[in-house]
């Protein structure tokens, strides 16, 4: 939308002047409940803290709702106001208790922004054609949820599933966790895993499970040529794995080598290295050396 | 040392039908001082909780210096019980308040054990000519220290160091998070990194930084063949990084690299990635197909 940078920057002098927000504005108040999954999922929205979410929520077109700050955190990130403001983004003042109720750190840096959900349809996603993708079945964790997103992302994964009875990708340490790449990146929430699994092979993807007891080791999978294709990787929570009618659906069930004495990796680690092996063996030039066929 | 099977038995049988101890107990008092990590220093002992922490424990012969357990807990796990009297450790019941004195975490599963400290000097853990060494200089956080000791002892590591002001390994949260690798392999602790990093290189190994920023793509590395030796690879903390003078002090600098728009990976993942690529360089016969002299 056309914007006039001069009535945005007028916006956000003004927003200095008027009286500080406290945590019972009702707006405040209202932007308070999307702590609750309910008001998420009724509204559509959440809530994203800190300098870096709110630039990385600035960059993705329509994202960002509403900028509340304090006078000092709106003056520290004054390139981000200014932007809100010229894209026609309300922003307000508050106290530091109105920005307390609104945040979930101690330290959010003065700053936190009610955004748009952002998932897409696994359809839309799939459209792009992504070469890795990463499913995370009934992870309730945030945290893990919100960390297997980041390296999805680094990784280069096009898309993140949430599937089944897993956690709320808005939920706000999921949100901290993924450090900005809940934006970069497809995100697709989906009720019926099994039913993604066959969206999923239907667009080409190989289906691997990641799974410590996986009949397939990771490495020799590798060394067969096995991951130079896209492919879509299925994590399970730390405390139960995948279900098993999940796992059976996959392609091949494939295990990260237990060098040691652990008698299993964490999720991150887990995904991290099975991410990466995919990353690697999708590299440019990296297929042309995979058997044919394998 | 040699045991009378029924001598143990008997005094775990007899443990059970004695007074439960509460959280007055002074035996109780003195084990709980050991959250502390000054107790920690002084005594050379620390708490390990539940039945995974307590076998692992009983399998390092004169590590388990003491068990507490509720009537509950020391039935459930009445096998653990049974060795640890056997191998003449006093095993004590204690009142559901006196565990809960104990644990960190809610659900201990009723067990929680005194333990002597396991590490030894980064002389005797070279002597052992370990092939793959995590470094862990400066890393606070003791749930990120714990998965990276995780991570290194599924990886095939045979010592990993914490250097500098890092994190106490034998903090509660760090001896849970390793989730039994702290008695799998060899912890060392050093107040020196630059001196770590010379024993190791004088030891043969290969060191290496791991630094968002190196000038070495992990990848590349990999194909030149140089992961193919034995290697020790340095970790900082996830909010600070590699200090750089340890940084220069390596051998090189290695970043994952980022197929994505994430601008970093976590800790734990990072680490996982790195040590995982060791892992695999490292395989027997794997190590033939890399370049001479690289």
């Amino acid at each position: 939308m056309p914007v006039n940078p001069q009535v945005g920057r007028l916006d956000h002098v003004r927003a200095a002047e008027q009286p500080l927000f406290t945590p019972r504005t009702p707006r405040i108040v209202a932007a308070r409940r999307l702590h609750r999954r309910r008001e998420r999922d009724t509204t559509g929205r959440f809530l994203a803290e800190g300098p870096q979410a709110v630039r990385e929520a600035l960059a993705a077109p329509g994202v960002l709702v509403e900028l509340f700050g304090t006078p000092a955190g709106l003056d520290r990130y004054a390139e981000l106001a200014d932007a809100a403001s010229r894209a026609g983004v309300p922003v307000s003042g508050v106290t530091e208790e109105g920005l307390a109720a609104l945040a979930e750190t101690v330290a959010p840096q003065g700053i936190v922004a009610v955004c748009a959900q952002v998932d897409v349809s696994i359809g839309e996603a799939l459209a792009r054609r992504p070469r890795l993708v990463a499913v995370l079945a009934e992870i309730r964790d945030p945290g893990n949820a919100g960390t297997v997103l980041r390296t999805a992302d680094a990784a280069g994964a096009g898309a993140v599933v949430f599937a089944g009875d897993a956690v709320d990708p808005y939920n706000g340490k999921c949100v901290r966790s993924s450090a900005g790449s809940l934006f970069h990146l497809d995100v697709v929430r989906a009720a019926d895993p099994i039913a993604v699994l066959a969206e999923l092979r239907a667009a080409g993807l190989t289906v691997l499970a990641a799974s410590g007891y996986g009949e397939t080791d990771l490495d020799e999978l590798t060394d067969a040529g096995g991951l130079a294709r896209p492919t879509a990787w299925l994590f399970g929570s730390e405390a139960h794995g995948l279900p098993a009618e999940l796992a059976d659906a996959a392609d091949a069930r494939v295990r990260v080598p237990l060098h040691g004495r652990a008698e299993s990796l964490n999720l991150a680690a887990a995904a991290a290295v099975c991410l990466y092996a995919s990353a690697r063996a999708l590299r440019p030039g990296a297929a042309r050396s995979a058997p044919e066929g394998a």
